[in-house]
């Protein structure tokens, strides 16, 4: 995920001027099209978008999804006979835009992030997924061809569920729906990793340990500003109240806006946990530390008295009567074991090692 | 407490489709049945669902409680029988779930968490139990046979309280009022255990009391998830003004919510309260170090001067009229006695040590 | 103050079921009341609370005041002669209740927290009242015999004030007014402590001092658990506009919302003040620790080259023509006394110690 | 800014009972009369209070300014003069009351406090200023003497600026934008000590540097519930709509609202950059205490293994062939210099040093 | 950025008093004058303000655009022809103004902060621009001579977009949108700065390192302030309703309202970011010192008792039988080198180095 989106392009623009911001995910757009109501479907790929305009006035439920959308002309075209706004064509394009919703009364906008998680580098990529909802058609946008629409597509094709009963407004829950349930996946992923790194914080911690937690935590700012907008789109597209969304479809939103609670507060409690991790971390590296330097402190403490008498007996003046004794060396010794001792019985005592 | 929850066979499905996402904490589902009225009641256990849909519509309050719902049939001829909307049966399979409160019209459907504290090993067990109030009836949905419910169980039979002279509101509130009084059970023994924690790191804390507060500080995460949206959602019950809860009932549902929001504060507390043992722990240990450091290097530092002067005698210089001196050697040890007693005054002084 | 509240009595109880939870403060309840109206007042201690209840309907102000609360019956027929709810002898019941108002239409209930603060152990003791104000009479609970209504026992005697003039909501004010007021003096006696320990702080701060501060920190966390609910209970009463309280007295509880806010703004203020303190015992205490290490390390670090030239003319090599030399020795200690002098002017420039 | 507000002298009186609380700061109280209209103005010092009574229900604009308000008899009579209520004047004489604002219908009631900063201490002092807003006058009431109205004063003598053609409210506005003026220029000499703070905090840190934040910090502490309730108060006189308050002062009153958020702004900012210098500090102190300890732990350990050499051809033993050597001195000494080279170099690579 | 806002030289004065505050950018103010309709532009220099007063009644839109405004009789001059409130001429001059909105009905106003971000020094810097629109015109106001609105006269000279066939409102959205984007500038080459630092804090932090991310840190402070008013502005212009903005430009400030939510969400992500680093420098830094640290102690533990085996060797002891021995010397070493393996193993074993 990156840090800096660059806007640049767009500074200075005339608002509603179209340009592409963003990566070129896909070399050319595809446009598939699903047209159904409960009884039959059809399902084609669209070679001009302009095939696509008959559908829309029918009573039938038609699908538009557009992967790649760095063809200027072709949304202006799908833009023109749909009757989008510009500034709705301008959001599309700026794939590094804020999660949102619009009302534009003929149609609802939203744009979503979709969010996928690289299992080698454990790094979150973001897709840029826009949705329009008119009253019999679903205009959906994303950056390159995915499969997070594939069960919605299946569900389509083979009439399962109530999809074919129901509206443009059920596929449109439908697709947000997917959308949230990837958001799971996401988040269990980083789950199984946050596991693993607990543990590793137990068993073995070392600094890289620290660096994949911070790696981690930054992972959850931006995460979060991807996830945050979501339970206020999804709240405003419940509550509103506009005409597009039928009342049996309403309870589906509900549902949907659970799950995104249940999101936002896994990445809150991700952060909790990441904070704490740092401080465990901290604490038990400093520990450790403590634990080495006193050792190492308490053996140089101990040796230092006994170097000294060792010193003393190595000074050379004329007359030390200790150095004529008989048993004057083996008294040093006795002297140091001593002081080794008496040493090691305070130190013991007072717990120092 | 688990961190990661297991969504992930849910995905892809069709909303609605019925699933059982959790651990199967039970073998068979086991249903008991209560009717009841002021003057009289009966109390059966069902072999099959079927046998409860008569009492639905009966003025008499029915209460249905179903213990273990992995048997996915067996909810779905529920939720015909009962006319449950798909949602709610999925909710109510979907252990994981978020605390929630859904008002459908027909029936008010709550979702709560029944913890249980693991006196061994001091962790927290969440259960979900799902709660339905129809006109005149309520269905309760447990993972496990639980005796959560038995003094509920208990006033039934015996007829003490008002709850036999009430409706089915009333039975809910009590269940509701069961549960939020066993969390009451949880966080006395958890503030036991905190005091103990207290009482150790005042005594003899060790790198193993930290560990403990560092996973209380984390049950603490997981346990405010469970319970901060309680307030809410018994707030919406109690302000929603849904006809199927009278007026009289309102009133121990406000109680109820007094109640919750003690336990939400305590969590609250509970927090507070760990964190400044952190605190407290880490400022301990330091503050021990720094005491064994100083000492010992209070000790090196006072017969380093020492040693060195017993080094400058032991030289072999030839001419070193101080080794000829008759009182040499005490004179010695005079000086190194007054360096000695020199530098413990200073750092006495200085209180160093 | 108590951590862990004593819940458990209460589980599994019917609502509204009586129990006494807490300490039994006082042996006998001690009842007495109060009649007055602007031109007259009596006063009589009561054996049997039966003989307050032909005043509840007289139109002059009636206070009955309970000390000591665990004698059951007596409640339960104080509450059968006021028409109280079982769920409001619950609560007067339950010592470890949080704040709280209720309105019951026909009197307005709530429950206070009279704090005390122990001058030995500077520990803070919480005593639970409720206040009941009906139309014409004021009921109150104490769990002992205190003082802290003695001003306005004082007050209805004398007819000073205004308080024989105005009604049982004006009694209802005075009485609240003498709890918040009471509070006052907790805080001072708290900010006489904390101003004791900033001192302490900067003149002689040891461990004892941190635990101090730690112990102030966690007594604040409770304090405000206690004060916090005292805001929204006295803008409740004011703004609900219960027919209960006159426009005049509404003045007079605007003018104590000002003051629980008082409260409520230095319980903040402490804890910021306290978390402050703990700041600077620490960057205090790593300050003097980093002093000794440092001066201890420049002595230790002096030395050592000394004693190592020192070591080097005690080797006993047969040919070391140092040894021979007539100004050998003085030779040595000039340079060892150079060495000395180098590196203490480096380490003063340095500014090292 | 002292901590501790002394309350204890009210506590147990009845409401509205008058007591002064706070320093006796000026001996006799002040009273000076201002009655103005566009055309015409006069100005006295009153003896007696009861002089300003014909002047209150006269049309022109009337401003009585007390200084001093220990004298509990003089406020008494304004009151009755004035119809004031009791529980203003406790207010009024309370000097450790919050700032706040109060409508009792035929006035309005407000209370700030006055800061001023003492240039050789660098503490803040607060002055309470209470001011009443009636339909055409003006009571405003200061602790002692001061400089902080002469602005207005100036203005209404020389009717420059459109003061003498307004009414009450657009002088009241006038006042309190004066004490709002007065907190920027507390800021900014806040500001410049704390810009001082942060150069020494480079060039030169010392312990007391962190006294004096700390010192800083909580003045913000004290400061900012001072300035807090402002934002309050001027947004209830603004959009509470009182008839006191003409529609042309609104637009005045939304102007000094807008200073009172760049106050509370400025001593937020203030708290955040001070809370930054205490994290600069202790890093930086840290930091030089590393760079101190690693030096000299680092010349420790070079001289170690050379003293170790010495020590050894400083043994006695009768069999050390490399005594008898001619170059054994040579050699001993060039093995301790490529002992210390070799240090060196070790430690240069790993930067140590 | 400055810390301390120059308001002295306002204090003191009547309100809507005009007075400069803040530097003066330019020499001599330039004012420009567009007018437009659909069809038609013209564009001239106006060396008298009053040159534009006959533009302010025509239908077709005008802008005046002032840049620099330092001269207080000229603004003094348009605000009588424009019909300003002299307090917004007040703002327009104290270019210390916190970003505000103000609707005076018959035209709106709004203070904004241009920030420009100096390469060099890494300083930002902000130029207060001030815009009001009325019904058919807009007055705009200019620190210095900049470029920011270069896009948008370009926009009106060569017709693209819609601007002239749009009014006031279309143009005051252009000129709001042209200082929003300009923000997206400034926060990307920070987030530049920031993602370089980055990489200097994994390869080679020093405490200069620190120092910047301070730095950084102070700026976002001061940045803040800048930006979180803009919200409320833009909010506020959108949803209060006011006549002067048309249903179209409606949809384009909700655009440029996201675009601000943008930008304050980046800020706040680039607090979360900054306060990381700082915290992962810390532990860096406090990583890498106690690597040295452990070395160095480990070297100083092992010659510690070498040293004293070497100094036992060496007292001058009559009696030592070791001295004697034939192997004496060569088992001393052995002895030496035992003890040397042995802590070796031992600190291998417990990785303390």
């Amino acid at each position: 995920m990156k840090l800096v989106r660059k806007h640049l392009k767009r500074v200075g623009l005339p608002p509603g001027a179209l340009i592409h911001i963003g990566d070129r995910k896909i070399e050319h757009p595809r446009i598939s099209l699903f047209d159904y109501s409960a009884d039959r479907w059809e399902e084609k790929t669209l070679d001009h978008v302009e095939e696509s305009f008959p559908f829309k006035e029918t009573p039938s439920v038609t699908w538009v999804n557009v992967d790649g959308i760095h063809q200027i002309e072709l949304l202006e075209k799908l833009g023109a006979g749909f009757g989008l706004h510009p500034l709705v064509l301008e959001d599309i394009l700026d794939t590094e835009h804020r999660p949102k919703y619009e009302n534009y009364d003929e149609y609802l906008f939203t744009v979503f992030k979709m969010l996928s998680f690289d299992d080698q580098t454990g790094d979150i990529q973001a897709e840029q997924i826009s949705i329009i909802l008119g009253p019999s058609y679903v205009l959906s946008f994303q950056e390159r061809v995915g499969d997070v629409f594939d069960g919605v597509r299946g569900r389509v094709r083979n009439g399962k569920g109530k999809i074919r009963r129901m509206g443009a407004d059920y596929l449109t829950y439908a697709l947000i729906d997917s959308i949230v349930d990837s958001y799971f996946i996401i988040l269990e992923k980083i789950g199984d990793r946050i596991e693993l790194l607990e543990e590793e914080l137990i068993s073995d911690p070392t600094p890289k340990t620290l660096q994949t937690i911070h790696r981690f935590k930054r992972q959850m700012i931006l995460l979060r500003r991807s996830v945050w907008p979501l339970r206020e789109i999804i709240k405003d597209l419940q509550t509103e109240g506009s005409p597009l969304i039928g009342e049996t479809t309403d309870i589906f939103l509900r549902d949907v806006y659970d799950h995104t609670i249940q999101v936002v507060e896994t990445v809150e409690t991700y952060r909790d946990i990441i904070s704490g991790m740092i401080d465990i971390y901290l604490s038990n590296m400093s520990n450790r530390m403590n634990e080495v330097m006193k050792v190492l402190t308490v053996i140089a403490t101990i040796f230092i008295p006994l170097t000294f008498i060792a010193g003393v007996y190595g000074m050379n003046f004329n007359y030390m009567p200790e150095l004529e004794w008989r048993w004057g060396y083996p008294a040093a010794w006795l002297l140091m074991f001593a002081i080794f001792c008496g040493m090691m019985i305070y130190f013991k005592k007072r717990k120092w090692f």
